[in-house]
């Protein structure tokens, strides 16, 4: 079993980044260090627990890190959700808001069996928009939504209350 | 032990895309099978034997996810190359050229332990330049290159003459 950890102490705050005002929440020291990266895909994993999972499913690009070392762990497959125009194959996709306009995501019209256990995982909760998104792409495509679990959720910007309909947790919280 | 698998059988050839006559190795029908994305990891784990590896690095996005995985089977940490704009600490960049003008990619300056032993790891082997970009801002940052792998080299575009420097392997190929 790993040891305690806390991940918190692993996350590094950027203050003004991408832009002034906001504290960017960088989880690349966490990924460094191989004791705290363990723990954290452990955590997700523990945080699955009782789900039958099928597939992890997870968001272009940071979600890749944390999903397919989760796929692996659980012994599942795993499924790229990308930005527009990345798949190759017949793609079936959902706009989402941002702050000004639109962004697009796609997923592989045949990326699951139907009626399988879909775990969606992605580094990071902000406004919840981009995996509301890629849940109803999930769904577009027959797949059910067995959960969804996030490393770190931003609470002041209620993230949760666009997936209420689904079974959403994280690891760590900051206000 | 994982069962023998022809990964090969699970790689989908897209032909024209992204543009004609290009034939593109989607390798999504690997990935949503668990058997098959766990003996692709297991191939990755066992051609890095022998060397102790203190991280695996790997390239923005599809990279990600094989370099994320191995980290984790190998108990590794995980570096993340990036291209511009997207990392928020101090970073150092490198140019590589494409098809009609460059493209940059970055890694962030502190990412890795002065002297430590670095496992490269990249989804598809083409030309070599991505991948020779990335080994030069390990170097700058002062890691050692311990290996390079590939799931899948394109052996007509000659890519390893571009890495000749370093021990680079791939787990299929294709003419």
């Amino acid at each position: 079993m790993t040891e305690k950890i806390d991940l918190k102490k692993y996350i590094r705050n950027i203050p003004d980044w991408p832009k002034p005002d906001i504290l960017f929440r960088d989880i690349t020291p966490l990924l460094a260090d191989r004791k705290a990266f363990s723990a954290a895909v452990d955590a997700f994993c523990a945080l699955s627990n009782g789900k039958n999972i099928d597939y992890v499913a997870a968001i272009d690009a940071r979600g890749f890190i944390f999903g397919s070392a989760v796929a692996i762990r659980l012994g599942a497959g795993f499924i790229p959700i990308r930005k527009k125009g990345k798949l190759p194959f017949t793609a079936e996709s959902e706009a989402y808001e941002l702050e000004y306009g639109q962004a697009v995501l796609e997923i592989h019209a045949d990326a699951v069996k139907k009626g399988s256990n879909v775990l969606m995982i992605d580094d990071l909760l902000a406004t919840g928009g981009t995996m509301a998104a890629s849940c109803r792409l999930i769904e577009k495509i027959g797949g059910n939504i067995a959960g969804i679990i996030f490393l770190i959720e931003l609470l002041s910007l209620k993230g949760k209350e666009k997936l209420k309909n689904y079974d959403a947790r994280s690891i760590i919280t900051f206000e």
